[in-house]
């Protein structure tokens, strides 16, 4: 029986916009849609500064879909605008040949690259019926949804038990450091750690889980996903004119967030400079996530009043204490002593900033019908010795937040700089 | 220190449309957009006729927030278009204090009422500093995102261990039975069964988490959470114009599902009609739930030609064998012995049909580094023992799908009719 359908022997692709390969399938291709390049004056400072938009991309009366650019000078994902949904994966590498997982990352690359332009991965339409098709499949029919993967490479892929396992240890980064341990840390192993992450950011979960799970697949040999993480409501945002979502605790609280259109603060908090360590990293940035499980239902218990003290802000608007509006400049003075507001403000912390780019997660309830809920805090940085470590021991030291959360996981990445064109691969400037 | 703000003293409150409470302030109006009631000629047969559009309910561009009306004849969130993301919870009654209980499902039916229509719970901008807020907050300023709450009652609140815990065991319907065993089932009982049932669908997953939240929060000293499920990608839609999604095996799986506006299937497969059973359910439906996890690692290795042998369907287009578009009508002889669409399709089962409402879920990863991730699968139907019961058997007996799910979780609930006005409550004519 010929298993392919004839719509499936289609070939009605769309053109490529520039810079992006011709080796996928259009998912729209094969439901019929037109693809058409128009180019958006839309993007992140030192990117590449326009975005795709399709015409006639979603269903009718839906708002058009933006690709964002995967071939760009700074990964994308880490100054584009936030999604809304995420799917991160930690990936433990399971060989020791190098061969293979420099084979694996030259295949990510490239699904990576007809992934995030809405395309399907592999062959499409020509695969065999006697083999597993190239791509999952879940996808097919869905725009890019903006998706966006970013690659990471954590400390134990240089070494790992005193192992230099890919000839890497003199090209660990000092800034790539074991993390601390922080008091009131309560990590488990299971959830933090890992040799490579992949940060899927997508509007559509769909999109985001599809792309972690065929990579996870193409990876099949070389990686295991060590753990994995579903967030669901960004928190922050880098883009300061849309309106600051809430926390899980009711809260906004990335009002001021670093904007992905300023170059000036990217350049100063978020992306490696030259000379500041191994070359390979120079326009990348590291990444530290923490899963922040929060104490929700005693949260839900405690006043307005305490609730506002703890943050500094009042709920309702957001203001800093003594002031009206959400971006007021903060008297932090007139915030209460451990305001977490007040310790995490620049002007508390030498001017220091992060780029914060977290989601809210719920994963069920716990084995006390708690419910199993958080904050996936993710944030980017030039050098993590100089802002989240600082940072965090402020916090664990005296935030009032701290009787309501308990970090649970936790883990840190080099994030290399972006791919610049097709045939580059990530981690090249590192194995290469 | 006074904590209020300003804006929340601002006692601007829409004109709540006709037929819902005035007890809830507008989450819109906090935050300053206008509400304005404008019926739509849009909803499912049976139930009220109209939902209603509030214009300039969304950020400036997006599409115009649709509430789905609580008051109607049969709950929203069966028969109603399905929306994009589901939290659903059961519930375990901690208490026997019936009227404690009673009190509970009086304030739930409230906070429902107000939270569908994109409302604040509670007395919202009046309430005090010293107390802890009526609502949690993560919600204020969405919109409704055509939230829905649908309740239902499963077979332990009628009788547990032998109990009669609330003098409901002489109405506990027939058709409400514990369900059999099925071959293959794996049932986790932390994942099974419950007292209540709350099924929270919304197309904003911030909007769904917060309402079973703020009902568990209602609840608190009279029920806890047992269980609860995210689901992130419908499988089923009621709307059978929309383009159908795809499961995570990558195929369509629910064209053939009874359209929400189709009064006769829906007469004839969900709802339950007069004299069927105890007079409280006339009008109600029975759902089943079933955590099915999908062995997504070993399907992906399977063959194109394996995978689609096993449903009888083309993947990419969703094509009945033999067939050319997802829609032709199977020619189910065609299709492979054992091949899921030829066990469950209608014509193989004297005309059964029930009424799916399914959600794709990802759970982060199991302890051997696959994905945890499948099919949270929610089916109404007007009885048990004559819809899920028997399709199910035939399935677990004989599905070549077999090979790659497994049944983990498993619950049934009595789902009684809707709330025509306010004033009723959940469970009002079974506890009267």
């Amino acid at each position: 029986m010929n298993a392919e359908t004839p719509s499936a022997a289609d070939p009605g692709q769309p053109t490529a916009p520039s810079g992006e390969p011709q080796g996928g399938v259009s998912r729209r291709a094969v439901i019929g849609w037109a693809g058409a390049g128009v180019a958006l004056g839309a993007a992140a400072a030192g990117s590449v500064a326009a975005a795709t938009l399709r015409d006639g991309d979603s269903a009718p009366g839906a708002a058009p879909s933006v690709d964002i650019p995967f071939y760009s000078d700074h990964q994308s994902g880490i100054a584009t605008p936030v999604q809304d949904r995420l799917h991160f994966a930690a990936f433990d590498v399971t060989t020791g040949n190098r061969d293979a997982l420099v084979k694996m990352l030259k295949d990510w690359t490239k699904a990576a690259a007809v992934m995030t332009g809405g395309r399907e991965v592999g062959s499409g339409a020509t695969g065999l019926a006697e083999a597993p098709p190239d791509d999952t499949g879940e996808a097919l029919g869905l725009p890019s949804s903006r998706l966006t993967l970013t690659v990471g490479f954590g400390p134990t892929l240089f070494e790992k038990d005193g192992v230099d396992r890919f000839g890497l240890r003199a090209k660990r980064p000092e800034a790539l450091i074991d993390l601390p341990k922080f008091p009131h840390d309560n990590l488990d192993p299971a959830r933090s750690g890992g040799d490579i992450c992949v940060q899927a950011c997508a509007d559509d979960p769909q999109v985001a889980v599809h792309a972690i799970r065929n990579l996870a697949r193409i990876g099949m040999g070389v990686v295991n996903v060590r753990w994995s993480q579903l967030g669901f409501g960004k928190t922050s945002s880098t883009t300061p004119e849309a309106q600051t979502p809430r926390n899980l605790m009711g809260f906004k609280d990335g009002t001021h967030n670093i904007s992905g259109t300023d170059a000036d603060a990217l350049g100063k908090h978020v992306w490696v400079a030259p000379g500041e360590g191994p070359e390979w990293m120079t326009g990348g940035s590291y990444l530290v996530s923490r899963r922040i499980r929060m104490h929700i239902e005693t949260w839900d218990r405690t006043s307005l009043k305490e609730q506002e003290d703890v943050f500094g802000r009042t709920k309702r608007e957001g203001a800093p204490y003594t002031k009206q509006q959400e971006r007021d400049a903060p008297d932090l003075g007139a915030m209460p002593e451990g305001s977490h507001v007040r310790l995490a403000h620049p002007d508390s912390n030498d001017g220091l900033m992060i780029l914060r780019r977290g989601f809210s997660f719920t994963d069920g309830t716990d084995g006390l019908g708690r419910l199993e809920a958080g904050l996936f805090f993710l944030a980017y940085q030039r050098d993590t010795r100089k802002a989240f470590v600082p940072l965090q021991q402020r916090l664990a030291a005296s935030d009032r937040l701290n009787e309501y959360i308990q970090h649970v996981g936790s883990a840190h990445f080099a994030c290399p700089p972006g791919i610049r064109k097709p045939g580059e691969w990530w981690g090249q400037a590192l194995f290469g």
